[in-house]
């Protein structure tokens, strides 16, 4: 299962995985779990959002599906019984995404959906019985790669994202969200957000990969989040002028490129102050050119902290530092901030249910990384395992985790979803 | 003439002029060259190298040129008389060139050929008689904004680009030279030296518009060209580790944007305390991302100095600051000079001649920018004169000159150009 998923949408000169929603390695992916879905028996659906879902049991499809077996139909009366407000949220749901970053690593989503579906094996092996309905599922477009807003697929389902922002996104090719599905092979109009789905969904448990090394050096394989870091992404625009490099004297510049610098510096100062995380990881220049001092500069700040009020003073404290060098550079600065994620606490008592399930010493731990699971927390109960990962390295090829906390992470989400779903 | 060649590959939105060499941009500029050749009973010439000429009088054409009225002959019996070893070095060439960089200025280039023509409507004007050939040129592909490389038709011309590295120059969409000349419709076979063309041409004076201050705070609106600084390109890998931007501890990180960041600042503060300039103004990241530490940051260092003792030792303390703090940061810095021009002196006979014809009191300077003048110096007698830039911009839709010092440019052009070719 992991070899065939493994070929899919890499980049054999990076050797890392450029999965972006609706490219054709994103439609290898799809076709991957059709057929995991099928081999095992299970009902498969694609929902009004492109998200996939494959059913154990009776499935809670809500208003919004469209099931393999009956196309199209949203309110069919024999499925008025199962749908909708009349259904009661007992459905146990588990899954990822498959999509990447840029040159991603093979971990970092398609873990989840893998150990899903062989924690599903898992329990059919342990004889279990569940007494509800289970699901595996894949949400689409989760990191945001190609339209550069993360848990798309998600934020559509739980209403976090409008359907006219969403059709209004464009890529880097200035290709909008709305024609990227319609190329695909998928219904943009149908989008939007998806209440009764999330209304049948008693629990959702996304098992991810570490995303840093705090397992690493502990004795687990395995933990459980208590909660995501509040992060946002900030855009500063560094306006100078443009002007000759070989020319221009010093005293006669204004190189936005000596603010962003510094920009950078800063950030890394004021956020390891803090104790949180602050980084510039994409930058576009223009004119770009090697003799040219530049007339804009723009660098996008990603910052995250323990708190909302860390967090505000950080970003605050990285603005004041932005604009007083501009001061000096004569360099405009401009900051927006493009998006921001409240703090996310996983459902206590879900949490605490499934520490206690997998045994006494479990480490729970927050993170900083943004999921679907953190989406979908707002509408229903949702926990997260991780799966220790030796070099903590993410959204990169050298992304790790060994084949038996893999195995320890299919057994015990087993052990959770046999707990959630086989007992009332 | 500078209305119509003013609407030329004009970028709507920025307001600036996007005239790469081989484009249709490009192809409108020398149309605009021919007509005004032919407006004025010049012959128009075409060389080996895609360098345009107009010439008064007998042409100096060596053995690579093709005239209109002789397409493709190169040796023809009815010419060795006036080509080759066989001419003497008489012919006074002036001009400059038509492409741009990436939203560059009006003036940059197209004001040398512009003034160019009106000079020899003023000579013509003033009833001189000019006993040597007088020719206007438009060396193709100055500013090196599609190839990387400046200056390749006067470059080619000189010998000092090699046919094959030339047909290997890529552009930023892996078009190469040779298909680019190609698609425009030229030979990229014949390119190659033409010593027998330079050796026809006793001098070359290129009117330029200033690109610095220099004049600005003085009574002078044209000045006279001392040297060219040593200058040259330097690209900076930092290479890191890629990594998730909300997870990845701060201590476990690679960071290679931090390493850049700093560079730059080292850059500006060793070039400030050398009368230096060093800038970097085009950058380039992987993967890219809003969410992800880098794996790779490449910066492209463009610095000059007066001699070439002082830019060797400047680029060497950016170096060393490079690799200082990338130890620190953990990221590896490799660096490779890309090119490199030595220091230009201007004949002294001929700066010195241009200066006492043009009055007492002329300011003669040095220059931090490479021309088409700087490349042929090697091989003819070269000088340059510059037009008074009030702002210093250059490189940018900022870069301005007054009317009234155009107009004294054209004079002054005229002037020396009348002492040139009207007296043996």
């Amino acid at each position: 299962m992991w070899r065939e998923l493994a070929a899919l949408g890499r980049d054999s000169h990076s050797g890392g995985y450029r999965r972006y929603a609706w490219t054709a390695a994103d439609a290898d992916c799809r076709a991957w779990f059709t057929a995991q879905a099928e081999a095992r028996g299970l009902t498969y659906e694609l929902d009004r959002n492109g998200n996939q879902w494959a059913w154990l049991g009776e499935p809670r499809t809500g208003a919004g599906a469209r099931t393999e077996a009956d196309p199209g139909a949203r309110t069919g009366a024999d499925r008025g019984a199962r749908t909708g407000a009349g259904a009661v949220g007992d459905a146990v749901v588990t899954g990822s995404h498959l999509d990447s970053v840029p040159d991603g690593g093979a971990f970092d989503g398609p873990l989840g959906v893998v150990s899903a579906f062989a924690a599903l094996d898992e329990l059919r092996a342990r004889g279990a019985r569940p007494a509800k309905p289970l699901a595996v599922v894949n949400f689409g477009d989760e990191e945001g790669a190609r339209f550069g807003l993360a848990c798309v697929g998600s934020r559509l389902t739980a209403g976090q994202l409008g359907v006219e922002q969403a059709h209004a996104l464009r890529d880097g090719d200035g290709v909008s969200l709305r024609q990227a599905m319609e190329g695909a092979g998928y219904d943009p109009e149908a989008i939007g957000p998806d209440p009764e789905r999330l209304a049948g969904i008693g629990a959702f448990v996304e098992l991810h990969v570490e995303q840093g090394r705090a397992l690493a050096d502990t004795a687990h394989p395995v933990g459980v989040a208590s909660a995501i870091w509040p992060h946002g992404r900030w855009r500063f625009d560094f306006h100078g002028e443009a002007n000759h490099a070989g020319t221009t004297r010093i005293d006669d510049r204004r190189d936005p490129m000596l603010t962003y610098a510094n920009t950078v510096l800063a950030a890394r100062k004021k956020a390891r102050l803090a104790g949180a995380l602050a980084t510039f990881g994409k930058v576009a220049v223009e004119p770009n050119g090697v003799n040219a001092i530049p007339s804009l500069v723009r660098g996008w700040l990603d910052s995250r902290a323990a708190d909302e009020e860390t967090l505000a003073a950080v970003v605050a404290e990285i603005e004041k530092a932005a604009a007083e060098r501009g001061a000096r550079d004569g360099v405009e600065v401009l900051v927006s901030r493009e998006s921001f994620t409240p703090v996310v606490e996983f459902a206590h008592g879900l949490r605490d249910r499934i520490a206690e399930r997998l045994g006494e010493g479990v480490p729970v731990l927050p993170t900083g990384a943004g999921h679907d699971a953190g989406i979908l927390s707002a509408a229903v109960p949702t926990a997260m395992l991780y799966v220790r990962n030796p070099t903590g390295v993410s959204h990169s090829p050298a992304e790790f985790a060994e084949e038996d906390d893999c195995v320890a992470g299919v057994t015990a989400l087993a052990d959770v979803l046999e707990g959630l779903a086989c007992q009332q």
